[in-house]
């Protein structure tokens, strides 16, 4: 079979630029509207996109005074998407930080009965303090610390996952079996943060395990991907960037001992469309005069860990330190100074480059450039796909799906139908077995 | 207005009953199927119930073998019923032991967004060692340190979801202000238990605050009831036990400063349901036919917290130590030790009761006959309403819904239509300020 595009439509408030919220084109008042999300995820269907994506925050800051923020916990909408759709994936961010894992594995395996195995978890570290002082801490965790729990947590989660076997439910009412205990499992772990005997209170999801996202690419994030991920999920703005971080997923996922063709990974991109090319300048030009200087520069503060509030904004972004000693978002840091760097933009500039996905890739064109730069990652060896961030909501994604996904499945990149029900058939990924089939260790009390 | 009840669907797996799942008018693999429980919410709807009512468990023991769990996990499976109904209420069992209050108060918010102001928590403690077992301890912590720490996570989840004044949102795109961050506080909460500095992520959900419901009938659970439950969920098996804890509920609320009708209190009622009362028992004595005595033993043992298994079923309960002592589920002990006294039981005997609501009243008889005993202890002082345990489902459900619910009607004792959108009016309770209004304190970085 011919390798094909993997399309996530990544849905945030009313679009993926900052300032979308002030454009005529949306309704800010949909943010707290279910049935706008219905809209979206429906849409995305009628793509065959792969999934429905969600990211995630624990806090919330003053940046709230000009920047929309979700409204709705992941999972929870997740959950309200599943009913009105049938084959669109489903992946929800949630953080290792601030969870137990026995919570999120049931969650998530929740989500994965509910939805008919179309639940994906986008495995997150969060990298605030903002987010830490909500959950009982003066700071968050230092990042390499961050990282050993979220193995640990993966390690447990995949272990309650895998704690009923596939055909432990008997349901034979003849003989008053509910569940055979031969094929239910304690886990019994004990380890360096976490104790959680098991079983899972759920029987085995439909995906066996639901789809494993990662989303940092960091090196810590790379080393985490390679031994975990099923999709890495990464900023990246030169093709050379690109092909450069796919190299190292596919190496680090042959390091940990896995095929490399089993870990996809997927960078953002923004695409600004429109008819003609002037046409999608123009829309790009309109959001980012929309865009609230002081506002973006301290989203741009937050988002790298360094405050930058009160820069001049026609100066150039002032020495900051190597990024191996920031604790916050690494490689998301990294990028932000070698594009600023590389392109000697003014702090003006830089906000202005950022506005669109917040250090992804933006691409302003007609669909027809748009397909192009999609193909040319895909077949230059940058991309398996791409988490698609539109600037507006629902426009963006609508035309996308109008626009370049035809484009894409006429070069026979993209599927013309859905061919399986899972996510993990969508990303050509088998079902995982679970990892105490055949032992038959009774649950003791 | 006149006084009128207040009635819950109380969902759970293929019904009440232990051995429902064995019962032909059952179809046991319906309990991993969403749309079972849509059907169900949609039936509650029907009848213009108040809400429907999930419990829930944070492990899994030997019991599976033959008693059927919960598969889905409460929030997730009410967001995914809120998008099939319009009105009916929906609540939810979370643990204060083994959750974070920022994201409890979080995904109610998000629950109570996505339903259009449904959401209630019903709060509780988790008693069962087997939980902690999950959650990285020994065992579960003592009664009243539970009951301490419950007290300040609903606390915190409060001021959390007061944190978003109601008119916080301005979304005026001319300005650029999305939110008026003098509406938007922090809390700044440093307790025994938690430091959490806050807003919560969401703005105020739709009812302002999710219903607030409670299920501990213990001395330490009366005295929470009182001080934060809007409902309470109760065991009572006579009509002089369940009018002493009525009044010792509204006592309790009235020495917490509180306006003792806005604590409704809402026992648990089995109605086994016959054309005719010899019909009724004859379904009664079917399903306790099916029961599967060991297990009933190992599921009493698990709900008192004392290990019964291995004695002979017929001959009476041992002498047990007093329920002051027990650190599980003490009121749950108290019932049960005292219905086995009070009738002379044999052990064989006293599953054969629990097996119909483990612990709740069941009543055998005709859709008058269930309906004289809900006006009775609604109208003698034991009742506000009930949260109904179907013993199969979902027939019945169906049941109470078309022959009970329409002589309650007919007695003018239920609604015949819904009068308003949330659950707090359907329950007549008042939609509450945020404290923090009128407090213009900005929010700081």
């Amino acid at each position: 079979m011919p390798r094909t595009l993997h399309l996530n439509a990544f849905l945030l408030g009313v679009g993926h630029h900052e300032a979308a919220w002030r454009h005529p084109r949306t309704d800010p008042g949909r943010v707290t509207d279910l049935r706008h999300f219905q809209e979206l995820a429906r849409t995305a269907e009628r793509g065959t996109l792969d999934s429905v994506f969600l990211a995630d925050s624990l806090a919330v800051g003053p940046a709230v005074r000009h920047n929309i923020q979700a409204v709705f916990e992941p999972l929870t909408l997740l959950a309200a998407l599943a009913t009105v759709t049938t084959h669109v994936g489903l992946i929800a961010t949630v953080s290792t930080s601030y969870n137990e894992p026995f919570t999120t594995a049931r969650t998530f395996a929740s989500l994965d009965h509910l939805s008919g195995g179309r639940a994906g978890w986008n495995i997150v570290t969060s990298a605030q303090a903002r987010e830490a002082w909500n959950f009982n801490l003066d700071d968050h965790p230092a990042h390499a610390d961050r990282y050993r729990r979220a193995a640990e947590f993966v390690e447990v989660a995949v272990k309650l996952w895998d704690s009923w076997e596939d055909d432990a439910l008997v349901l034979d009412p003849a003989t008053g079996i509910f569940a055979d205990t031969d094929r239910v499992h304690e886990i019994g772990h004990a380890g360096e943060r976490f104790r959680v005997r098991g079983p899972l209170n759920t029987p085995r999801p439909p995906q066996g395990r639901p789809l494993l996202v990662q989303a940092g690419s960091s090196p810590d994030g790379v080393t985490f991907a390679g031994r975990y991920a099923e999709a890495v999920f990464t900023a990246q703005q030169t093709l050379v960037d690109g092909q450069r971080f796919y190299a190292t997923v596919k190496q680090a996922a042959v390091a940990a001992g896995r095929d490399p063709e089993l870990v996809k990974v997927l960078p953002g991109i923004a695409p600004v469309l429109g008819g003609t090319e002037a046409e999608a300048r123009a829309l790009a030009d309109e959001l980012e005069e929309l865009i609230v200087p002081e506002h973006a520069l301290a989203q741009l503060s937050g988002m790298i860990g360094v405050d930058l509030t009160g820069l001049p904004l026609d100066g150039p972004l002032p020495e900051l330190p190597d990024a191996a000693t920031v604790q916050s978002h690494q490689s998301r840091y990294q990028l932000v100074v070698d594009l600023a760097r590389r392109e000697r933009l003014t702090v003006r500039q830089l906000i202005g480059r950022l506005g669109g996905g917040r250090g992804h890739r933006v691409v302003a064109g007609t669909p027809e450039q748009v397909a192009d730069q999609i193909e040319r990652w895909f077949t230059e060896g940058a991309a398996d796909g791409f988490n698609v961030m539109p600037p507006l909501l629902p426009s963006g994604l609508e035309d996308f799906v109008d626009h370049v996904v035809p484009l894409l499945r006429a070069r026979g990149l993209f599927r013309h139908e859905y061919t399986g029900r899972t996510l993990r058939e969508h990303y050509g990924l088998p079902r995982p077995g679970s990892r105490y089939a055949g032992d038959r260790e009774l649950v003791t009390a």
